[in-house]
């Protein structure tokens, strides 16, 4: 027997869906030109190399979400540009001043982003909740940045101490994002709450406890106490 | 009847291939940069990410020179650093101050660059040289800058006019580049002479004037007079 929503219902969660979609493309844009910037400034020809590769892959999972986005039935520019500012304020808050300190950034800060992104999005149909959590699987930065820090472990204690302050720095600030995000975005509470009931919790009280444990593990692959 | 060349003869020959290899693998990586910044400082979204996919594509192109690199027993990122600097004065004499300028530096520079490069390319072994006229080929600028420079006409004659001059700075310096390639790299002077000579020409007399021909080609399209 196929359920049937009343139609307000139906278009009240695909206007959520596409909120979630806008944030995840938007966060695939950013990627990309940090991305960019990080090839830019990379200290060997082989890391500048992966990391246009990294950048490429951004643009090509953006565009599949974009895709989903005008299937349904979604404006892509418009539901993209909703969020054009949404890491303005942690991008200026966390400046990396050092290489390690911008891997870091890429891979602690937007981390974070991207396990909201995968906790809201357990309340998406299946093809939706599918392409998110295949376009934001890892692209290889825990690679670069495992190897990197090891670089840097075996080199230097004292930088791998401010590591690990930074990397408190970044988890709480984007934490923030995250806050202001439930706050502003309707839609994307909505998809939250959800998921956060469906995985027994309440509210989303779940969701900033599992976000702070996806930081803990992500820092403790890095060998850095979070 | 097969023809055998001595085998010194291959290893020169292969080597100058490897050197024309690394200047379209590098191009492709400047290009990836140029494209990455001119999609930060696009003034449209739709604009922003078109750039975005060009610079991908640039990526996937340059990756596919770099396998044939390899093919070839050559080391990528050598045959690629050896050309680390390659635009780097002709990007500081020619820094655009204006959206107008970025699109036809763009255009217009590198893309006497490039025409040198699929000169060169005729004297190439077949897969490389297919390779090399494919990875060079038109990857939408074109549109994106004819569509630009069709709304600047529209505006404002004087910008249409400076534009032209831009034109014919930009052009200058790109047959300076050229110039010190052949000046400087042997294998390169090789594959450009023998171009030459395969088309009917002497020495490189007939590359300059191919490269000046394409060049007010491409101007013209644009609607600029070179």
């Amino acid at each position: 027997m196929t359920e049937t929503l009343p139609t307000g219902t139906q278009t009240a969660q695909s206007a959520d869906t596409l909120e979630l979609l806008g944030l995840v493309a938007q966060l695939e844009l950013v990627a990309f030109a940090r991305l960019a910037s990080d090839a830019a400034l990379a200290p060997t020809l082989a890391q500048r190399l992966e990391l246009t590769r990294f950048a490429a892959t951004s643009v090509e999972r953006r565009d599949r979400v974009l895709a989903r986005v005008a299937e349904l039935g979604g404006d892509p520019e418009a539901v993209l540009g909703s969020f054009a500012h949404v890491l303005d304020d942690f991008d200026a808050r966390t400046a990396p001043s050092t290489w390690w300190e911008r891997l870091l950034t890429a891979y602690v800060g937007y981390g974070v982003a991207d396990d909201f992104c995968r906790h809201a999005a357990t309340s998406l149909d299946e093809q939706s909740r599918v392409l998110v959590l295949d376009v934001l699987g890892d692209v290889g930065h825990t690679d670069l940045a495992v190897a990197e820090l090891d670089v840097a472990r075996a080199d230097d204690e004292v930088l791998v101490s401010r590591l690990a302050l930074w990397g408190r720095r970044l988890v709480g600030e984007a934490l923030g994002v995250v806050q202001n995000l439930l706050a502003t975005r309707p839609g994307l509470a909505r998809l939250a709450a959800a998921a956060d009931g469906a995985q027994g919790g309440d509210g989303t009280a779940r969701l900033f406890g599992e976000l702070t444990a996806q930081h803990t593990r992500r820092m403790g692959r890095l060998g850095l106490t979070a």
